[in-house]
């Protein structure tokens, strides 16, 4: 088992308390552990800024009836083939897709990929969320 | 002048010797002053609170090995099954696991699923993506 | 002696090729005979037709730069909307996709769902694998 | 556009009507389609037993409340975590899950997996859905 270091931190009241109320409502049972995923979550933003491989999530919105949208998605999608490992797509109603990309490696290939899709004519709505390939966390 | 507060904080030694590293090149003096960033932007990433349906991902990077993890975090999707359309595992090494969730409904409903996930001990990072369901957006 | 019949049956040059140099090695003297093997062997499959609630997955290995084939696909898939849970895109290569559909509910329109799929022109392949929802297996 | 070729094909009369049914069930057009499309599984059922890349997917039904049964069923998947792409996990009730794993690669490595997961005690139901990489179909 990991050992652990204990160390003391000084914190403003008022910001204390709204910590606090935070960590109630995000069901933490103890401020260590959520500090540590502060930093860890720190951590992993500083893995997608530096040139390491990282692991995370592009979401998309779109609808797929509008022309053409269809083909522009996945066309750029297989020319990134080598940063995606899979694409799950949920038919949300009859016309709005969700569709969520798994990805892998490059921080900057990821980054753009998520850009290139985001700026397609006739995707509502996109998001990119950064994560890490573990490795470097505790 | 505000005044502080002192408590004791205990992170893993491999994760202290990373922030650590991190505190230099981001040249902060001290730990306490880096916490205090992170909270606070962690307290502004939070005003944001969705409402109505949404649709969304969660992701979740952690160690299969760990013991029970596992196991806690299936039974906890299995709890919110309502709120889950299917879960997107990826085998990242022999140790490290993506797990991407497709969540749809009411985003309370979905922000404390993913709160609760991301505070289990052994989960690494965890992020939450929401999106809207398309219907509203033109 | 039974009756024959004899119809023209047209094939892409180099599919042809293919099946007559598995044919060789099979060891077939013609065309008819194969065909007939192929026909009874898939009429054996059909015989078995679940029935009730059950869960499954379909697979269909496709070329995207097909024209409409993509449009095609998903607009199905909208349409089965009730029947399908997510569906899984990877990109095998530039040109091929494996799209796994998971379904659940009716057996019959999982089956009516995966025969609709697969007999769309420029579909090179789908299969259809039926399990129960798990209820009523020990 | 591919060439097509025509040719002769005879079959006994009765056989020919239960083909031409089951055609009208599977919603085929013409028979050199369902033809085509039975050649095809046949070309991709040798890709499987010769040593060529395939593609597939596995699925597994089981009660993740089984003991231990979760953790077995991922440490297995990560020692095959070359043969893997992604796998699609859906909470079908509170006990039963739908395992759906994406393969690709060595068809013996893929044949081998699947039985290693079925052979587990607490899986339920198990199939493997054989197909192919497309590069092969035409």
């Amino acid at each position: 088992m990991a050992k652990l270091i204990r160390f003391g931190v000084s914190l403003e009241e008022e910001l204390l308390k709204k910590f606090d109320s935070l960590l109630h409502r995000k069901r933490y049972t103890n401020r260590s552990e959520a500090i540590r995923d502060l930093i860890r979550e720190d951590l992993v933003r500083q893995e997608w800024q530096g040139d390491g491989e990282i692991s995370g999530a592009i979401t998309l919105i779109y609808d797929h009836h509008k022309r053409e949208l269809l083909e522009k998605i996945t066309d750029i999608q297989h020319h990134y083939q080598k940063a995606i490992i899979s694409t799950q797509h949920i038919h949300l109603d009859h016309h709005n897709c969700l569709e969520i990309i798994a990805v892998k490696g490059d921080a900057k290939k990821a980054q753009e990929l998520a850009d290139t899709l985001r700026s397609i004519k006739g995707v509502k709505h996109g998001t990119l969320s950064m994560s890490s390939t573990g490795r470097n966390l505790a």
